[in-house]
């Protein structure tokens, strides 16, 4: 990783991200909070479609869970950075927390979330890794087969 | 949305927040933490009781989902108020997560998630309106069919 | 509980902390920001291999599902004695979510989850007793029947 910031590297990896998702609801997509930045959890969604539909290990392979899965943090990303202006203003990914539709045997989990994992890590740098949950539910809205839910720390 | 507080706007709704609920286990139900209030997850339970017991899309209808879900979060804004003294002293809803038991097919969690985050934009207004992430889980406590839990920023 | 710090009570009672988990991809075990630490959701392992796999209410019963929890909530907590150096630095056990996959029809979720939460309350004490939430999942990585993670509040 050279000195680049999130934005250089972004430009310099030929990372473009989506339009900013919407709510589906009676919610907003982001609330900072001193410095930390909560956003709502995203889906593997494409001009407002959900794009990996089914159970990962089942419909969907494992790479694909992991595709799907990079999505969501795309969409994370765009949220980022309409609301900061700017990715470079994010000083820490404290937490992502990835909930994938699975079948029940499917212990891979790891690996599809690695997909959102390191997309963060080119970006962010290995200095700004994050922690990680990752959960096999049962279902996600929009049929979706993962959802991502991050907290940044940013500059004030 | 007027000028009313939070308490005021709950009044003059006519909301009648339950008894706070108790725990279940080894734990709170709140923890305040510089400015956040973190809260523990709450039931669609009244008297002690879960009220909404099974899966939405076969059991309970979207309709019931939604209703279990307000009723959640109505236990949610109990506890608030009993820790901060009084709902006024929220300044954010920095994040409201919905866990509900739903059949495997089922799409319409941001329906069902709606019935808190309704509910929490009457009270607190769409100035201080929440992130929300929402998951179709396979089992809950008490065999409830919605969990929601909340983060508050708050007045020290 | 005596004037015995975290430290101090865990000796007493001859709590031993395993190794502290590895991660399983690309993220960090450990983020602080402020006074808030947070650790990566971690699973019921052993020396690298899940200890407790299955169902609880089929494969697993109750008791193994509460001491899979507690062995979860072990690793947490060789986390934070890490990065921390002392788990005295803990001043708030700020929220434990606990994960566990059961059967459909399975209650019992508090039983299980304090097995993290009683450990917890055994070496913080009572008035550093945490909120917590519970979801009955459909699998977890490696196939562990639980998963626990933990937000703290230390000193700076």
């Amino acid at each position: 990783m050279s000195a680049l910031t999130a934005e250089g590297r972004s430009k310099e990896l030929g990372i473009e991200l989506p339009q900013p998702p919407q709510p589906l609801g009676a919610y907003v997509e982001a609330v900072q909070t001193g410095n930390l930045l909560f956003l709502s959890g995203t889906l593997p969604v494409e001009a407002g479609k959900a794009k990996y539909v089914g159970r990962v290990g089942a419909e969907l392979t494992v790479e694909e869970g992991a595709a799907a899965t990079r999505l969501a943090a795309l969409n994370s990303l765009a949220l980022a950075r309409e609301h900061l202006g700017s990715l470079d203003k994010v000083t820490k990914v404290v937490r992502l927390s990835v909930a994938l539709v699975a079948t029940p045997d499917f212990q891979a989990h790891p690996r599809v979330a690695d997909g959102a994992s390191e997309l963060l890590v080119s970006i962010f740098g290995r200095e700004r890794i994050s922690t990680r949950a990752v959960l096999g539910v049962s279902s996600l809205p929009l049929g979706a087969c993962v959802e991502t839910e991050i907290v940044f720390e940013v500059q004030r």
